[in-house]
Protein backbone atom coordinates (compact mmCIF):
# COMPACT_ATOMS: atom_id res chain seq x y z
CA UNK A 1 0.00 0.00 0.00
CA UNK A 2 2.21 2.77 1.16
CA UNK A 3 4.27 1.84 -1.84
CA UNK A 4 1.60 2.78 -4.23
CA UNK A 5 0.64 6.04 -2.31
CA UNK A 6 4.60 6.84 -2.60
CA UNK A 7 4.27 6.00 -6.26
CA UNK A 8 1.49 7.70 -6.73
CA UNK A 9 2.75 11.04 -4.79
CA UNK A 10 6.32 10.68 -6.83
CA UNK A 11 4.00 10.87 -10.49
CA UNK A 12 1.96 13.63 -9.13
CA UNK A 13 5.60 15.79 -8.00
CA UNK A 14 6.69 14.97 -11.42
CA UNK A 15 3.55 16.01 -13.45
CA UNK A 16 3.75 19.28 -11.81
CA UNK A 17 7.54 19.86 -12.09
CA UNK A 18 7.08 18.83 -15.70
CA UNK A 19 4.03 21.32 -16.36
CA UNK A 20 6.51 24.39 -14.36
CA UNK A 21 9.03 23.27 -16.88
CA UNK A 22 7.02 23.90 -19.49
CA UNK A 23 5.55 26.98 -18.23
CA UNK A 24 9.04 28.23 -18.15
CA UNK A 25 10.10 27.39 -21.82
CA UNK A 26 6.85 28.73 -23.21
CA UNK A 27 7.09 31.86 -21.73
CA UNK A 28 10.73 32.35 -23.18
CA UNK A 29 9.12 31.15 -26.28
CA UNK A 30 6.80 33.61 -26.42
CA UNK A 31 9.84 36.67 -25.91
CA UNK A 32 11.59 35.51 -28.78
CA UNK A 33 9.06 35.42 -31.04
CA UNK A 34 7.54 38.15 -29.96
CA UNK A 35 11.26 39.69 -30.98
CA UNK A 36 12.15 37.59 -33.82
CA UNK A 37 8.99 35.76 -34.78
CA UNK A 38 8.02 31.98 -34.61
CA UNK A 39 9.47 31.06 -37.32
CA UNK A 40 12.95 31.66 -35.62
CA UNK A 41 11.57 29.28 -32.74
CA UNK A 42 14.33 26.73 -31.98
CA UNK A 43 14.79 23.79 -29.24
CA UNK A 44 18.90 24.81 -29.33
CA UNK A 45 17.59 28.76 -28.43
CA UNK A 46 15.22 27.68 -25.87
CA UNK A 47 17.58 25.23 -23.84
CA UNK A 48 20.35 27.56 -24.03
CA UNK A 49 18.08 30.35 -22.83
CA UNK A 50 16.39 28.24 -19.96
CA UNK A 51 19.59 25.80 -18.90
CA UNK A 52 17.09 22.67 -19.66
CA UNK A 53 18.69 20.28 -22.15
CA UNK A 54 18.06 20.56 -25.70
CA UNK A 55 16.95 16.86 -25.87
CA UNK A 56 14.74 17.64 -22.57
CA UNK A 57 12.85 20.33 -24.37
CA UNK A 58 12.58 18.31 -27.64
CA UNK A 59 11.07 15.86 -25.89
CA UNK A 60 8.62 18.08 -24.48
CA UNK A 61 7.33 19.42 -27.63
CA UNK A 62 8.30 16.75 -30.27
CA UNK A 63 8.09 18.97 -33.44
CA UNK A 64 8.95 22.86 -33.97
CA UNK A 65 5.58 23.02 -35.58
CA UNK A 66 4.16 21.27 -32.32
CA UNK A 67 6.45 23.80 -30.54
CA UNK A 68 4.86 27.05 -32.26
CA UNK A 69 1.26 26.22 -31.90
CA UNK A 70 2.06 25.76 -27.96
CA UNK A 71 3.77 29.05 -27.99
CA UNK A 72 0.67 30.71 -29.73
CA UNK A 73 -1.70 28.84 -27.39
CA UNK A 74 0.50 30.53 -24.47
CA UNK A 75 0.78 33.78 -25.79
CA UNK A 76 -3.04 34.42 -26.20
CA UNK A 77 -3.92 33.12 -22.66
CA UNK A 78 -1.24 35.63 -21.28
CA UNK A 79 -3.45 38.21 -23.64
CA UNK A 80 -6.44 37.44 -22.25
CA UNK A 81 -4.95 37.49 -18.67
CA UNK A 82 -3.37 40.84 -19.53
CA UNK A 83 -6.32 43.03 -21.49
CA UNK A 84 -9.79 41.21 -21.35
CA UNK A 85 -10.19 39.22 -17.92
CA UNK A 86 -9.89 42.58 -15.83
CA UNK A 87 -12.33 44.10 -18.05
CA UNK A 88 -14.67 41.44 -17.34
CA UNK A 89 -16.73 43.45 -14.97
CA UNK A 90 -16.62 46.98 -16.97
CA UNK A 91 -19.94 47.74 -18.40
CA UNK A 92 -20.36 46.55 -21.98
CA UNK A 93 -20.58 48.91 -24.73
CA UNK A 94 -18.32 51.86 -25.09
CA UNK A 95 -17.29 51.88 -21.58
CA UNK A 96 -15.33 48.51 -21.81
CA UNK A 97 -14.55 49.58 -25.44
CA UNK A 98 -12.33 52.22 -23.44
CA UNK A 99 -10.91 50.05 -20.72
CA UNK A 100 -10.05 47.33 -23.39
CA UNK A 101 -7.66 50.36 -25.06
CA UNK A 102 -6.67 51.03 -21.56
CA UNK A 103 -5.49 47.87 -20.71
CA UNK A 104 -3.89 47.39 -24.37
CA UNK A 105 -2.09 50.39 -24.24
CA UNK A 106 -0.31 48.66 -20.77
CA UNK A 107 0.19 45.67 -22.82
CA UNK A 108 2.00 47.07 -25.34
CA UNK A 109 3.97 50.02 -23.56
CA UNK A 110 5.06 48.06 -20.48
CA UNK A 111 5.60 45.39 -22.53
CA UNK A 112 4.14 42.04 -21.45
CA UNK A 113 6.43 40.34 -24.08
CA UNK A 114 9.71 41.42 -24.58
CA UNK A 115 9.43 42.53 -28.43
CA UNK A 116 5.95 43.70 -27.75
CA UNK A 117 2.10 42.82 -29.66
CA UNK A 118 2.54 39.15 -30.26
CA UNK A 119 -0.03 39.08 -32.49
CA UNK A 120 1.09 42.18 -34.73
CA UNK A 121 4.87 40.49 -34.85
CA UNK A 122 3.99 37.19 -36.23
CA UNK A 123 0.30 37.22 -38.11
CA UNK A 124 1.82 38.76 -41.11
CA UNK A 125 4.80 36.71 -41.22
CA UNK A 126 2.56 33.86 -41.06
CA UNK A 127 -0.36 35.00 -43.45
CA UNK A 128 1.16 33.30 -46.70
CA UNK A 129 2.30 29.94 -45.15
CA UNK A 130 -0.40 28.05 -44.48
CA UNK A 131 -0.79 25.35 -41.89
CA UNK A 132 -1.87 24.29 -37.95
CA UNK A 133 0.65 28.09 -37.23
CA UNK A 134 -1.41 29.87 -39.28
CA UNK A 135 -4.23 28.28 -38.22
CA UNK A 136 -3.60 29.03 -34.50
CA UNK A 137 -2.60 32.86 -34.79
CA UNK A 138 -5.78 33.17 -37.14
CA UNK A 139 -8.13 31.94 -34.65
CA UNK A 140 -6.79 34.27 -31.96
CA UNK A 141 -7.13 37.38 -34.00
CA UNK A 142 -10.71 36.18 -35.18
CA UNK A 143 -11.62 35.57 -31.50
CA UNK A 144 -10.12 39.03 -30.37
CA UNK A 145 -11.86 40.73 -33.46
CA UNK A 146 -15.12 38.79 -32.86
CA UNK A 147 -15.20 40.49 -29.00
CA UNK A 148 -14.16 43.71 -29.84
CA UNK A 149 -17.44 43.56 -32.60
CA UNK A 150 -19.94 42.14 -29.63
CA UNK A 151 -18.94 45.46 -27.86
CA UNK A 152 -19.19 47.68 -30.81
CA UNK A 153 -22.49 45.87 -31.15
CA UNK A 154 -23.74 46.46 -27.49
CA UNK A 155 -22.66 50.17 -28.02
CA UNK A 156 -24.59 50.67 -30.91
CA UNK A 157 -27.93 48.54 -29.72
CA UNK A 158 -27.77 51.17 -26.21
CA UNK A 159 -27.08 53.96 -28.43
CA UNK A 160 -23.82 55.26 -27.13
CA UNK A 161 -22.83 55.26 -30.70
CA UNK A 162 -24.27 55.84 -33.97
CA UNK A 163 -25.04 53.00 -36.00
CA UNK A 164 -22.35 51.49 -37.84
CA UNK A 165 -20.98 48.09 -39.33
CA UNK A 166 -19.66 45.86 -35.54
CA UNK A 167 -17.70 44.04 -37.85
CA UNK A 168 -16.05 46.78 -40.16
CA UNK A 169 -15.21 48.95 -36.85
CA UNK A 170 -13.73 45.78 -35.42
CA UNK A 171 -11.20 45.46 -38.11
CA UNK A 172 -10.59 49.02 -38.02
CA UNK A 173 -9.79 49.08 -34.39
CA UNK A 174 -7.35 46.60 -34.81
CA UNK A 175 -5.32 47.40 -37.34
CA UNK A 176 -4.49 50.67 -35.70
CA UNK A 177 -3.55 48.89 -32.47
CA UNK A 178 -1.44 46.64 -34.59
CA UNK A 179 0.06 49.45 -36.26
CA UNK A 180 0.44 51.09 -33.05
CA UNK A 181 2.48 48.17 -31.57
CA UNK A 182 5.02 48.94 -34.70
CA UNK A 183 5.18 52.92 -33.81
CA UNK A 184 5.55 51.62 -30.35
CA UNK A 185 8.76 49.44 -30.84
CA UNK A 186 10.03 51.78 -32.83
CA UNK A 187 10.14 54.76 -30.50
CA UNK A 188 7.32 57.14 -32.07
CA UNK A 189 6.31 59.67 -29.02
CA UNK A 190 2.97 60.14 -30.43
CA UNK A 191 1.84 56.92 -30.63
CA UNK A 192 -0.44 56.62 -27.11
CA UNK A 193 -1.82 60.28 -27.87
CA UNK A 194 -2.61 59.08 -31.74
CA UNK A 195 -4.78 56.07 -30.12
CA UNK A 196 -6.59 58.17 -27.46
CA UNK A 197 -7.75 60.41 -30.31
CA UNK A 198 -8.87 57.39 -32.40
CA UNK A 199 -10.72 55.76 -29.46
CA UNK A 200 -12.31 59.59 -28.91
CA UNK A 201 -13.00 59.95 -32.53
CA UNK A 202 -14.53 56.43 -33.20
CA UNK A 203 -16.47 55.97 -30.29
CA UNK A 204 -17.71 59.50 -30.03
CA UNK A 205 -21.27 59.38 -29.27
CA UNK B 1 41.94 56.50 -79.85
CA UNK B 2 39.92 53.34 -81.47
CA UNK B 3 41.02 51.40 -78.54
CA UNK B 4 40.33 53.66 -75.79
CA UNK B 5 36.36 54.12 -77.53
CA UNK B 6 36.32 50.08 -77.37
CA UNK B 7 37.56 50.06 -73.82
CA UNK B 8 34.58 52.37 -73.25
CA UNK B 9 32.20 50.47 -74.71
CA UNK B 10 33.35 47.17 -73.00
CA UNK B 11 33.37 49.27 -69.81
CA UNK B 12 29.33 50.74 -70.74
CA UNK B 13 27.92 46.84 -71.83
CA UNK B 14 29.90 45.17 -68.59
CA UNK B 15 28.10 48.17 -66.50
CA UNK B 16 25.21 47.60 -68.10
CA UNK B 17 25.63 44.21 -67.94
CA UNK B 18 26.03 44.19 -64.24
CA UNK B 19 23.02 46.66 -63.78
CA UNK B 20 20.53 44.11 -65.30
CA UNK B 21 22.18 41.30 -63.42
CA UNK B 22 21.56 43.68 -59.53
CA UNK B 23 18.01 43.97 -60.98
CA UNK B 24 17.33 40.45 -61.51
CA UNK B 25 18.69 39.65 -58.17
CA UNK B 26 16.60 42.51 -56.02
CA UNK B 27 13.60 41.33 -57.64
CA UNK B 28 14.20 38.17 -56.53
CA UNK B 29 14.81 39.22 -53.30
CA UNK B 30 11.81 41.48 -53.03
CA UNK B 31 9.77 38.50 -53.45
CA UNK B 32 11.34 36.84 -50.86
CA UNK B 33 11.44 39.31 -48.81
CA UNK B 34 7.42 40.02 -48.84
CA UNK B 35 7.11 35.87 -48.47
CA UNK B 36 9.54 35.05 -45.86
CA UNK B 37 10.90 38.38 -44.10
CA UNK B 38 14.27 40.41 -44.95
CA UNK B 39 15.46 38.57 -41.78
CA UNK B 40 15.92 34.80 -44.37
CA UNK B 41 17.39 36.40 -47.29
CA UNK B 42 20.18 34.63 -47.83
CA UNK B 43 23.27 35.12 -50.74
CA UNK B 44 22.74 31.45 -51.39
CA UNK B 45 19.32 31.30 -51.83
CA UNK B 46 18.74 34.52 -54.23
CA UNK B 47 22.09 32.80 -56.23
CA UNK B 48 20.70 29.25 -56.59
CA UNK B 49 16.92 31.34 -57.33
CA UNK B 50 18.17 33.64 -60.12
CA UNK B 51 21.07 30.74 -61.74
CA UNK B 52 24.18 32.75 -60.43
CA UNK B 53 26.99 31.78 -58.42
CA UNK B 54 26.96 32.40 -54.59
CA UNK B 55 30.13 34.45 -54.93
CA UNK B 56 28.71 36.46 -57.48
CA UNK B 57 25.85 37.78 -55.33
CA UNK B 58 28.14 38.23 -52.51
CA UNK B 59 30.49 40.00 -54.31
CA UNK B 60 27.40 42.20 -55.59
CA UNK B 61 26.21 43.21 -52.54
CA UNK B 62 28.96 42.62 -49.73
CA UNK B 63 27.38 42.18 -46.70
CA UNK B 64 23.71 41.01 -45.97
CA UNK B 65 22.70 44.11 -44.32
CA UNK B 66 23.92 46.17 -47.44
CA UNK B 67 21.91 43.65 -49.90
CA UNK B 68 18.45 44.15 -46.99
CA UNK B 69 18.78 47.80 -47.39
CA UNK B 70 18.89 47.14 -51.29
CA UNK B 71 16.08 45.42 -51.23
CA UNK B 72 13.90 47.62 -49.35
CA UNK B 73 15.28 50.61 -51.58
CA UNK B 74 14.18 48.59 -54.63
CA UNK B 75 10.49 47.55 -53.24
CA UNK B 76 9.62 51.14 -52.80
CA UNK B 77 10.97 52.29 -55.73
CA UNK B 78 8.80 49.48 -57.36
CA UNK B 79 5.17 50.77 -54.81
CA UNK B 80 6.10 54.08 -56.24
CA UNK B 81 5.73 52.90 -59.93
CA UNK B 82 2.51 51.18 -58.71
CA UNK B 83 0.84 52.73 -56.71
CA UNK B 84 1.94 56.44 -56.55
CA UNK B 85 3.36 57.35 -60.41
CA UNK B 86 -0.13 56.04 -62.03
CA UNK B 87 -2.25 59.00 -59.78
CA UNK B 88 0.47 61.89 -59.88
CA UNK B 89 -2.22 63.44 -62.59
CA UNK B 90 -5.68 62.59 -60.57
CA UNK B 91 -6.28 65.85 -58.42
CA UNK B 92 -5.29 66.87 -55.84
CA UNK B 93 -7.25 65.65 -51.92
CA UNK B 94 -10.47 63.11 -52.19
CA UNK B 95 -9.79 62.73 -55.87
CA UNK B 96 -6.22 61.38 -55.76
CA UNK B 97 -6.86 59.45 -52.26
CA UNK B 98 -9.45 57.55 -53.69
CA UNK B 99 -7.57 57.00 -57.04
CA UNK B 100 -4.04 55.99 -54.62
CA UNK B 101 -6.72 53.34 -52.58
CA UNK B 102 -7.83 52.00 -55.71
CA UNK B 103 -3.88 51.30 -56.90
CA UNK B 104 -3.08 49.86 -53.51
CA UNK B 105 -5.68 47.54 -53.51
CA UNK B 106 -4.65 46.02 -57.54
CA UNK B 107 -1.12 46.05 -55.83
CA UNK B 108 -1.88 44.16 -52.83
CA UNK B 109 -4.07 41.78 -54.87
CA UNK B 110 -2.28 41.25 -58.13
CA UNK B 111 -0.13 41.20 -56.06
CA UNK B 112 2.97 42.54 -57.18
CA UNK B 113 5.50 40.74 -54.93
CA UNK B 114 4.87 37.50 -54.11
CA UNK B 115 4.14 37.67 -50.29
CA UNK B 116 2.06 40.59 -50.73
CA UNK B 117 2.71 44.65 -49.01
CA UNK B 118 6.36 44.64 -48.69
CA UNK B 119 5.93 47.11 -45.99
CA UNK B 120 3.38 45.12 -43.58
CA UNK B 121 5.58 42.18 -44.12
CA UNK B 122 8.89 43.54 -42.63
CA UNK B 123 7.49 46.41 -40.31
CA UNK B 124 6.71 44.32 -37.84
CA UNK B 125 10.02 42.36 -38.10
CA UNK B 126 12.13 45.52 -37.36
CA UNK B 127 10.68 47.73 -34.97
CA UNK B 128 12.33 45.17 -32.26
CA UNK B 129 15.96 45.63 -34.24
CA UNK B 130 17.66 49.23 -34.62
CA UNK B 131 20.10 49.59 -37.46
CA UNK B 132 20.34 50.32 -40.84
CA UNK B 133 17.49 47.81 -42.62
CA UNK B 134 14.99 49.42 -39.77
CA UNK B 135 15.75 53.19 -40.92
CA UNK B 136 15.15 52.05 -44.49
CA UNK B 137 11.53 50.71 -43.63
CA UNK B 138 10.63 53.33 -41.24
CA UNK B 139 12.32 56.12 -43.88
CA UNK B 140 9.81 54.47 -46.54
CA UNK B 141 6.92 54.53 -44.02
CA UNK B 142 7.78 58.04 -43.07
CA UNK B 143 7.57 58.91 -46.76
CA UNK B 144 4.11 56.89 -46.94
CA UNK B 145 2.48 58.56 -44.20
CA UNK B 146 3.77 62.00 -45.22
CA UNK B 147 1.98 61.48 -48.73
CA UNK B 148 -1.37 60.29 -47.29
CA UNK B 149 -1.42 62.99 -44.49
CA UNK B 150 -0.41 65.69 -47.35
CA UNK B 151 -3.67 64.79 -49.33
CA UNK B 152 -5.88 64.50 -46.57
CA UNK B 153 -4.74 68.14 -45.31
CA UNK B 154 -5.35 69.20 -49.38
CA UNK B 155 -9.29 67.53 -49.06
CA UNK B 156 -9.27 69.90 -45.54
CA UNK B 157 -8.41 72.80 -47.04
CA UNK B 158 -10.61 72.80 -50.09
CA UNK B 159 -13.37 71.60 -48.32
CA UNK B 160 -14.02 68.46 -49.32
CA UNK B 161 -14.09 66.76 -45.42
CA UNK B 162 -14.68 67.89 -42.11
CA UNK B 163 -11.47 69.22 -40.46
CA UNK B 164 -9.60 66.51 -39.21
CA UNK B 165 -5.61 65.82 -38.22
CA UNK B 166 -4.38 64.59 -40.81
CA UNK B 167 -1.24 62.99 -39.57
CA UNK B 168 -4.24 60.79 -37.38
CA UNK B 169 -5.86 60.37 -40.48
CA UNK B 170 -2.53 58.96 -42.58
CA UNK B 171 -2.00 56.76 -39.83
CA UNK B 172 -5.40 55.19 -39.56
CA UNK B 173 -5.33 54.53 -43.33
CA UNK B 174 -2.28 53.47 -43.31
CA UNK B 175 -2.84 50.69 -40.46
CA UNK B 176 -5.93 49.75 -42.06
CA UNK B 177 -4.21 49.13 -45.71
CA UNK B 178 -1.48 46.87 -43.56
CA UNK B 179 -4.60 44.42 -41.77
CA UNK B 180 -6.07 44.40 -44.89
CA UNK B 181 -3.01 43.18 -46.62
CA UNK B 182 -2.18 40.38 -43.83
CA UNK B 183 -6.48 39.43 -44.74
CA UNK B 184 -6.39 39.30 -48.28
CA UNK B 185 -3.30 37.15 -47.65
CA UNK B 186 -4.88 34.87 -45.26
CA UNK B 187 -7.95 34.82 -47.80
CA UNK B 188 -10.58 36.84 -46.29
CA UNK B 189 -13.07 37.21 -49.37
CA UNK B 190 -14.71 40.48 -47.64
CA UNK B 191 -11.86 42.28 -47.25
CA UNK B 192 -11.72 44.57 -50.41
CA UNK B 193 -15.36 45.64 -49.75
CA UNK B 194 -14.34 46.57 -45.56
CA UNK B 195 -11.31 49.09 -47.50
CA UNK B 196 -14.23 50.54 -49.67
CA UNK B 197 -16.46 51.22 -46.98
CA UNK B 198 -13.74 51.97 -44.57
CA UNK B 199 -12.45 54.78 -47.16
CA UNK B 200 -16.56 55.80 -48.30
CA UNK B 201 -17.14 56.71 -44.30
CA UNK B 202 -13.47 58.09 -44.02
CA UNK B 203 -13.77 60.23 -46.86
CA UNK B 204 -16.74 61.57 -46.61
CA UNK B 205 -18.34 64.92 -46.83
Amino acid sequence: MYSVVDEAEITDRRLLRGARTRQIVLRRAVDLASLEGLVGLSFGRLASDTGLSKAGVQTMFKTKEILQVATVDHAREMFIDAVINPIRSTGHGVPRLRAMVDRWIVYAETPLFEGGCFRAANLADYDSRPGPVRDALFRDRDEWLAFIAGEVRHAVVAGEIPDTDPDLTAFVVDAVLCAANTALRAGDPEVTDKIRRFVDATLAG
